[in-house]
């Protein structure tokens, strides 16, 4: 485990403390688990932390009390310290007594990540006895909309976030090794995926990112198959994708492994799939936009006449979340389309599905470097 | 497997259309999966159901299309069947063009679990290009909050999801059974905790329905712990939370497990909670407030000086999530307290947390009957 210190801990908080003078932002609600453990430590699944331009409150429930004050500890420290917040009933309600108690007027609030319930309750609870002094009346606080303020941070990886991603990669490319031997005819594909969450554990993984998943045959046309009872045939492709979460961080892999000899037609498929990533990682560099990287993958597929057989996207960065910023999609007018950033981490993943023939992808994780980008899940 | 039917389907249909119709709410926005999956049998991440007095339309996108197609297939044929749509790019984009062309005036969104981002998104679709005939204006749709419409409903098992859980309920308690011999001296919380994982797949389920738990010694003090590197010692308590996912529906048990001859007072305190336990399940049975077991279980602590060690609610409800409705909890003004009726299902799970004494927590699942309760996860 490579250790958050308080100086991480620090550089962090003051990058956010950053956008939020920029946004005149007084205070932050920070209610996503994610953003939460990356400025404080703590990985419970409740907790809110509330920052402003000089401290900062995590407030939990009883059940995290000590977790969230061992957490903070551990990287504690700092001359911004972060005060341990432990709620006698509701999260909300404490957290609005502290809000008021701020006098912060502008507070941030996550819209991404906050319910409509939650923003009416907590509306609803700074409204409430609103301070009524008639000589000088104070203005009554509100709640401003945010979007990835954390997030975009988050997407440009610090030190110590590499090295755990770089070990993770190392551990899953390891795992990627030993999969094709439990590729084998008349196993089922809910049997290989168990197998493949269990190598995952030996390989030192808290637990697999998401459900892996095992798609032999037609099922491998459906980019989202869950495994299931089907024993793996001869003459099949079969798409194995799985993940591990490492130190919190997530990495994410898919192999396409041949069992017997499949059909010409599917060879050529998953030929063009390995031909389009590869294609993707060689334009991976700073300065690119990410559209571009989708777009290379692209090309190749629509050359191979497979252009409609590949319909989601490229890739999407990985970290604490399995998914997360950026979005290597194609471009789309309105939407986000990131300039690749030496520090950024995420999947490229071209595939292919055509119902009748059966499906390939191929997926690796990559490191944005200085001057290109490395290859976090191949040795 | 236990099959949803179309009949099953259409009577959760016809309950949803009745609170709608009650709400005078045209159409609901259906967006939280587990609520997508109780309506539609379709298990994917991403999806959103339109249900109006009439149809229901499941938008996906490109990754979910055939799979979308094949659940709703498989328990279709009623002739309130769900259409499936294929969002082309924007899952919310499509859904907004769908709300527009329905003409439905006031539209219902899930506000637990819809985000302020998408709300503002959605509101902001439906304003754009409102209708302007001059001669008769149509008037503009508008987004109306719902809390718990579906929540409700689910709150109560229909015999499908009882057959389903009592099936899930032996398995786990057969799980239970092995536990103990897993808990040995010098072996770390991480190795038990994989080996009960092991345990569940094997006896059957998709996957463990949470992170589980292995807490010993100081650690059992926390209700929450993560199992870490900490080997089991003799003379310990040690708190084993787990629980499996069976064909969706997730069932979740506790046991305290003694290693070696813990302290007198550790044993006390796990007697208490086990007298507590009991104390619970006794007064389960239609028409009595949730708040009751949480009190019969509390009432006992309390006697025996462990008020103040006991800091969480005493169940949950469970099914297709993890923790649903109802909530077995203390009495508070404002705040929801079912009255219980036949076919709810929760966990009672007293427990006492003492910081240098340790933990004890036990937890079963019980089926409120006609008459009282059905324990679930004992033989």
């Amino acid at each position: 485990m490579i250790a958050v210190t308080s100086a991480v801990q620090a550089a962090r908080l003051a990058r956010l403390r950053a956008s939020l003078a920029q946004a005149s932002i007084d205070l932050l609600v920070v209610s996503h688990p994610p953003n939460v453990r990356y400025l404080t430590s703590f990985t419970g699944s409740a907790g809110l932390l509330l920052v402003d331009a000089v401290g900062a409150k995590l407030v939990v429930d009883f059940r995290y009390a000590i977790a969230a004050r061992a957490a903070v500890a551990a990287a504690g420290g700092a001359p911004d310290g972060i005060e341990v917040v432990v709620a006698p009933s509701s999260l909300d309600d404490t957290a609005i007594e502290r809000l008021k108690a701020s006098r912060a007027l502008r507070i941030g609030i996550e819209s991404q990540w906050m319910s409509v319930s939650r923003f009416n309750r907590v509306s609803k609870g700074l409204a409430a006895d609103a301070p009524t002094l008639l000589a000088s009346p104070d203005p009554c606080p509100s709640l401003v909309t945010t979007e990835r303020l954390i997030e975009r941070s988050r997407a440009v990886k610090d030190d110590v976030e590499i090295a755990t991603l770089r070990e993770a990669g190392r551990r899953l490319a390891r795992v990627a090794e030993q999969v094709p031997t439990l590729v084998l005819e008349g196993r089922t594909e809910r049997e290989v995926a168990a197998d493949v969450d269990a190598l995952l554990r030996s390989a030192g993984f808290e637990r697999p990112a998401f459900e892996t998943i095992v798609a032999s045959g037609p099922n491998g046309a459906l980019p989202h198959a869950r495994p299931g009872a089907r024993p793996l045939r001869a003459g099949e492709g079969v798409v194995l994708d799985f993940g591990g979460v490492y130190d919190g961080y997530c990495v994410d892999l898919t192999r396409t492994v041949e069992l017997g000899s499949p059909t010409a037609e599917w060879r050529r498929l998953a030929a063009a799939v390995a031909e389009a990533q590869a294609a993707a990682i060689a334009v991976v560099q700073p300065g690119v936009p990410a559209s571009r990287i989708d777009a290379a993958a692209r090309e190749v597929l629509v050359r191979h006449g497979l252009g409609e057989a590949f319909g989601h996207a490229t890739g999407h960065g990985i970290g604490l979340e399995i998914h997360e910023e950026p979005r290597i999609a194609k471009r789309v007018e309105g939407q986000m389309d990131a300039l690749l950033e030496p520090g950024m981490v995420f999947t490229i993943e071209p595939g292919a599905y055509v119902e009748g023939v059966g499906g390939a992808r191929l997926e690796d994780d990559v490191l944005v470097t200085a001057t290109g980008c490395e290859v976090l899940t191949r040795k």
